[in-house]
């Protein structure tokens, strides 16, 4: 859809728009996150990027199913929100000249791109059950569910052991 | 602080650093939050924007206050990632041909910038106790127990009238 173009005209219309932007966001984030593995310092941290990394393939494999069973082309659109938080986690992270304070940057990295997903899954999840499609709605919810509990253990091993090691 | 300078050393210099970025993003905000009070349909929305309008002017008083007791300039740094999520809630505004949908999509915009602020606070509260300010911690949680409570109001405004007018 174009600037501007005024293309979104009903609520289908924003749910389908806001799916092509999460996609857009989730294979970005694929991307970011092998750079994330390599620039962790922290075993533990590492393992959970890769574990992410693993979660955030079988998300793209979601909303592929969405679109398929929603009848739409896969495919992104721009996400200005995506590509700015990743810039602004890589511009941070050549910043940084300490191992233990670049785990913790790396972990504020990743708690906001979660934060990112969380809020776009929250919207379409609503959308879809306004829109009577539960099954659409469930879906997306099982990835909400993992980026919410992503989001919990990044917080846990800041606060246990990243942090303190940062200090 | 310049790209890739390797300025940040210390767990106390991220914050720092973070501190700068929310208060670059929140007088973004700001600025952004008169467009969307304009743009709103709903009165209740409406509202809800003036409301949260004044809070972020005192979110901005209240780093201004952290900047003090920590002893360091006020100043904002760049921040790709707030400028990014406003740019494409603009960019979304723009391309929505209908008043109920349009409050839809304001909604949606308005909590990715709500939380993008739940995890630069939260970030930022963790570091602050690390590093033996509970003094700064303390005012800062006052200000993401706002923004959790604004997330808050926004799904219930969505989930009990505006989707539904939407769709």
């Amino acid at each position: 859809m174009g600037l501007f173009s005024r293309d979104i005209k009903s609520l289908d219309d924003l749910f389908v728009h806001t799916l092509r932007d999460i996609y857009y966001a989730e294979n970005q984030i694929a991307k970011s996150l092998s750079d994330m593995i390599d620039k962790a310092n922290d075993p533990q941290l590492k393992r959970g990027f890769k574990t992410h990394l693993e979660e955030t393939n079988n998300h793209i494999a979601r909303l592929d199913e969405v679109f398929r069973m929603r009848g739409v082309e896969i495919e992104g659109v721009d996400c200005p929100a995506i590509d700015g938080i990743l810039e602004e986690a890589d511009d941070v992270a050549g910043e940084v000249d300490d191992k233990g304070v670049m785990d913790a940057a790396l972990i504020a990295a990743a708690q906001a791109v979660e934060h990112y997903e969380i809020t776009r899954y929250g919207s379409l999840i609503a959308w879809a059950n306004q829109l009577g499609r539960r099954d659409c709605a469930a879906i997306l919810q099982r990835t909400l569910d993992e980026e919410k509990a992503t989001d919990k253990k990044l917080t846990e091993m800041a606060e246990k052991a990243v942090n303190r090691r940062a200090a």
